[in-house]
């Protein structure tokens, strides 16, 4: 079994979610989804410590075997660039400090993956997650379902890897 | 005495620079600059890694009372914004952690300071640094340069604000 921890980064809201993958092929199992939410007051440094805080605990206690994040995405302005990048520094480097493997996908790769297209909405990889993964009743935040959507697209990826190294085997 | 450590931060190359202003109005005094080199075969989370060891080392040392860095800039491609973010990120985490304050300044703001004008170049910037604070002799590294030019730009802004409080106080 493996377990990957999908990450939103953030400096306002940042989301999280976890999947079991089994090595039978059998469905993505859910672990947990959920949202930091840093105090808009703080100054970006404090909010930062808190997200570092929060991202410690949430790994420490879900012990994942791989990180996935977005890759760096273009067409979004310089402004956001700047701030997903501050909350990415953050979680990559626990990432790496816990000595856990990273793996990245564009944006179109995850929605492609989890809802058959790479320009699916929101309401599709919603929607198409829910059908993949027995999530929790009622609404769950954007950014836990992106980060779980990130996540499912690397069960998924992981999976099928594993699958033609099988093939390749037989 | 007040001890400010400029950064530059960057996921290949971070610049840093500390000064110290002595409360009585004399030239700011040079302390230490220098770069952090990063491997460009690293994996990104490994060499944000390697920053924040090393800029953990750096503020241990160097124990500044102030961390200044520049605020993001608008004009600069998005992959660089992500990039420069990342390595923000982690830099602004260290500072919270460390309960140090962090003074962010725009780049014209820092040119402006440094050099008298927000357009200066390099070589302005360079040239006008050199003729405040005494430098180690020859050829120091652009990115450490641009440290040490934001850490110039809080111990001039800082003094002035004293200067004011003093004025007010009479």
């Amino acid at each position: 079994m493996a377990r990957v921890l999908g990450i939103d980064p953030g400096t306002q809201v940042a989301g999280y979610g976890a999947l079991d993958t089994k090595s039978d092929g059998s469905p993505h199992s859910f672990v947990e989804c959920g949202v930091v939410r840093l105090k808009r007051d703080d100054p970006l440094e404090i909010r930062l410590l808190r997200l570092r805080e929060s991202l410690l605990e949430i790994v420490g206690r879900l012990n994942p075997d791989a990180i996935a994040i977005e890759s760096p995405f273009v067409g979004r302005n310089v402004k956001a660039a700047f701030s997903v990048g501050e909350a990415r520094g953050v979680a990559l480097v626990i990432a790496a400090e816990r000595g856990i493997p990273v793996r990245q996908y564009a944006p179109a790769q995850v929605k492609s993956t989890v809802a058959g297209h790479g320009r699916a909405t929101k309401q599709d990889v919603d929607r198409l997650l829910r059908l993949q993964v027995t999530m929790p009743e009622g609404k769950v935040p954007a950014d836990a379902t992106d980060a779980l959507a990130v996540a499912m697209c690397d069960a998924v990826q992981s999976s099928s890897v594993q699958n033609q190294s099988a093939n390749l085997l037989r």
